[in-house]
């Protein structure tokens, strides 16, 4: 299985063909910026962790069954995802070669592996659970899929030499076992990861079994559980589903695996049915800020138009999963507008999510936080649900690695080519490698709004800034954003959010942080005026004076007294809660 | 110890005196034909299922080690609340006599207990794990507790002999074994038991150690968990509390013990402490229903102000718990302002969470259902998480029996006595014996507003009715409270239900059902126009044509076209979810 091209997502047709991401150079700015801190220090922080807590060890150990294992059901994946991610990085233009390290990691997973292809830690050895003894929550499938992904990657880039083969046999090892039955793993992921490895090896089993896979789910077939079926996506089949629902980051894996089925199988009915759901979700279901999911306990989509900021879920693997749904989507069906979403939530909770140095992370990304965040010391971890700042890592610590790998293939998003040229769906500063005329980029997006080309492109125009078409200048391609920062507005439906709004700046969603305000400004006493245009870091307003009383539900609906006039300093939401303890809101009521 | 007087809480001191509940008996009403179901049907329906799912088995199979043990670590507590009700139902005017059942169930827990005096059916035993092995979740000290506040209610009904020496012998061990170390449980419920045992026994080691519990907590000695210490109001000391926080129910336990501690005691500064932590929490974390709790995750009270009607949690233990506390305030301060909270949550958690035939139930009250509800079959247990309609049983099943023991024993929350008279917080028609003149109260409240006494009273009179003032008719008092229906609007802070209004009636918060509308009224879609005043079941509004958009955040703050005027009728919030599926809304958007 000697490959050594092509990024994550690589399908063998569609209306829109993907760019080997070592072709792409990102040449400053905004990303590379990004890249450049993920590709040191976030990689070497998750290996510090990964070996910390055991679960690199978890490898070297159970082998023998005399080791307690350490972490939770999923932990293997994580080794695979920070796996996947040192394989797009030493590819990379600018990268950072971790050649040293795939290869220990590989020897490590591979001897791990069973006689008969089974790979997974914390399942099937002497004083373990069974193998396949639970299937909602034993992430064994789940894990199996991120092992393939990383086996995928190591095949595509030339790196981890061995590890295609032992994904293979995993691969091999799970079309053996479920072929002929009904079940399924509680946590999509195998599905997409067969397609990729069908791609890679053209052995058509792996697609048929993710076809099974996706067909089989919807149909009750997991144990129940007090989450519901629902949770799971095993309540309704795939295709007849109306909208996304349950958990967030499966409900994402699940419709990404069946746009992969459906492109290989041609399935244009089941293409339609994902890309009719992602529409209704992203009318009804989404955040502002691209974010996903907006319930705590089972970290699950809400109702229609159910989007309250306070304690907004949002979880950061949820905005992987989207770019990774909406990015398929764009190659399949050629419709540029998919690069909208990915673009928001790109710059409002991939950019959000990662401290500056790369080392502290957000696991659920709040548009409200009404109590100052506190500090996590660097060697602590944190707990998921504290709702609490950027932490070092977390018990369920799958964001950092797909942050990681998401960043380090990042390239691999931004441009596609079709038959008839070039289209450039995310705007950076970059070089890209074609067969034909090579293709220079400049910009200081999302910054500046000027996006320069040097050859004939398609630019992708946000819906944002409609109206807006590009301009030919010789063999230049111009496109010129409207960066004026401007009002937003919620839709009636949205409880949550009525008499509030919201400031925008090209793609980036604003925030008015505590740190910027002046002294005995608090930020759930502020009402802003729309009637005025905002500028790019404040809005005028005034400051409520709430009448304190022993109960707040009034038979007078009183206009509190209000200050005079005052200005309230807004900041990118990606740059919040970088500056100490904070509050902070995005939906800011009006006058 | 035979005491054979006294209802759920008769402290020794404060500044009104409760009534013994077999003198106060409900003659017709609103409650009277809720205690009736209760007395009969909800009884005997929480035996069926603690039979069915073997939690009073356990009390008979743990004995010899080799049964399986059936249900939560909390089970044990459900059976000794059932006691507990049918000690107060047994001896309630009208009431259902069960001394066949509570001699059975009382040779049944007797028999499971150790010979130092510990009782839990799921510790110590061969194969269980060691007692007090899990502070956070076990739950041991809470079901002791539990039980002994069945055994002082068997005391004093002179019910379930030989239960007042069970619960002692429990008390005692946990006295010695509790004695000198730092150790707490992760919930309250021993403190407030604890007192009231030394209120029956005259015994001050049950007072200390109550004390203790209550002192003891808020220091961080429970193992730490991703909840937090705050969740077990383990962060900090009860009398240095701002507000109410963490799991809403415990917090509400704990500072009904807190208020027995420092009446009996003496301890003003810790009354005031508590006090002032419930006033806060009515001023700013408490629904327009008197619910509490708003997270789903962790059962928790949310931020100041963070109040969605959206999957509010308002679990049906806290509504029971806010009425032991305030009633437990009213009693020690005698203000009568407590009141109000008692008839708001009684009319709108309590009568809300229990169906009509007393044989279903909501575990969590939510004030706006956006998806239909689904019906739960009557031989089917729900799942606690669902949000879904009243069902049957839970796994978590607190709520049942925490109403059935209120209900049974609701006589003592109406009318209290002081040196100076005879005060009547809530309105209901009944006869009350009393030392010296009896009592007879006549009204249809809720339905109507007019309240008699035939002798000299002191009325509350709610705040809703401010400017209300009783008059004096001979013998009479009456007071007419008006029962005009009434918009009430939010504070300006609950971001949750801003532009929003709701329509009360009396202490009755009204809701829009969808099953109630005209054809092609969508509750969502709704806004009403609150110039006009409400009428008892309906208000003027109109019908917004939602724009469906690819994406719910626009440039524009567009007023949405709306239809012809339209008559949103209303019903009881208490009345909602009793006819079929349907949606609901208590907070109205406003035109």
């Amino acid at each position: 299985m000697t490959v050594a091209s092509g990024g994550p997502v690589f399908p063998s047709r569609g209306a829109l063909r993907p760019v080997d991401p070592r072709r792409v150079r990102i040449t400053g700015g905004f990303w590379a910026q990004r890249q450049a801190v993920n590709g040191t220090a976030t990689i070497e922080h998750c290996r510090t962790w990964l070996d910390r807590l055991g679960w690199t060890g978890n490898f070297a150990t159970t082998g023998t069954g005399t080791a307690r294992r350490r972490g939770r059901e999923f932990s293997d994946s994580e080794v695979y995802k920070h796996v996947e991610a040192m394989c797009w990085e030493s590819v990379r233009p600018g990268g950072t070669n971790y050649d040293r390290q795939l290869d220990e990691l590989t020897a490590m997973i591979a001897g791990a592996q069973a006689a008969d292809g089974y790979l997974h830690t914390a399942f099937g050895r002497p004083g373990q659970p069974e193998r396949y003894s639970d299937l909602n929550f034993g992430h064994e499938l789940y894990c199996a899929g991120h092992l393939i992904q990383a086996g995928v990657a190591a095949a595509r880039t030339g790196r981890a030499r061995g590890l295609p083969d032992v994904a293979r046999r995993v691969a091999d090892h799970i079309c053996d076992t479920f072929k002929d039955d009904d079940r399924i793993c509680g946590h999509p992921e195998i599905e997409t990861a067969l397609v990729e490895l069908f791609r890679v090896t053209g052995d058509e089993r792996y697609l048929d079994q993710a076809a099974r896979f996706v067909e089989r789910r919807g149909h009750r077939s997991l144990p129940e559980h007090e989450f519901g079926w629902r949770y799971f996506q095993d309540a309704v089949p795939v295709r007849a589903g109306e909208v996304f629902h349950g958990h967030s980051v499966r409900a994402l894996y699940l419709a990404a695996g069946a746009v992969d089925v459906a492109v290989e199988t041609g399935d244009d009915a089941l293409l339609a049915a994902v890309a009719g759901q992602l529409d209704r979700t992203l009318a009804r279901r989404t955040y502002i800020t691209g974010g996903m999911g907006s319930r705590h306990l089972d970290e699950s989509f809400g109702d229609d138009f159910v989007l309250p900021p306070d304690r907004a879920y949002s979880e950061t693997c949820a905005g992987v999963a989207t770019v990774m749904l909406a990015h398929r989507l764009l190659l399949a069906t050629g419709d540029l507008r998919y690069g909208d979403i990915v673009d928001r939530v790109l710059h409002n909770v991939i950019a959000t999510a990662v401290a500056d140095d790369g080392q502290a992370f957000f696991y659920a990304n709040t548009l409200h936080q009404r109590t100052a965040t506190e500090a996590v010391p660097p060697d602590r971890e944190q707990l998921r649900f504290g709702g609490g700042p950027r932490a070092p890592w977390f018990e369920v610590s799958c964001c950092l690695n797909n942050v990681a790998r998401l960043l380090a293939s990042l390239g691999s998003y931004l441009v596609t080519e079709d038959d008839s040229g070039v289209q450039v769906h995310q705007f950076a500063p970059m070089t890209v490698e074609l067969d034909g005329t090579p293709l220079t980029v400049e910009t200081d997006y999302p910054d500046g709004g000027s996006v320069t080309a040097d050859r004939a492109v398609t630019f992708r125009v946000p819906a944002w800034a409609h109206g807006t078409a590009p301009s030919r200048d010789g063999d230049q391609v111009r496109l010129e954003l409207p960066m004026k920062p401007r009002w937003t507005f919620p839709d009636a439906r949205v409880d949550a959010t009525r008499g509030c709004a919201a400031v925008e700046v090209g793609p980036v969603v604003m925030c008015a942080e505590s740190v910027d305000q002046e002294d005995g400004v608090t930020l759930d006493d502020i009402q802003v005026d729309t009637s005025v245009a905002p500028e790019a870091n404040a809005v005028k307003g005034r400051l409520i004076k709430p009448v304190e009383r022993d109960w707040p539900y009034q038979s007078q609906n009183e206009n509190p007294e209000s200050s005079d006039p005052i200005v309230v300093t807004l900041v990118p939401y990606h740059r919040w809660a970088r500056r100490g303890p904070s509050t902070m809101r995005i939906w800011l009521p009006t006058t």
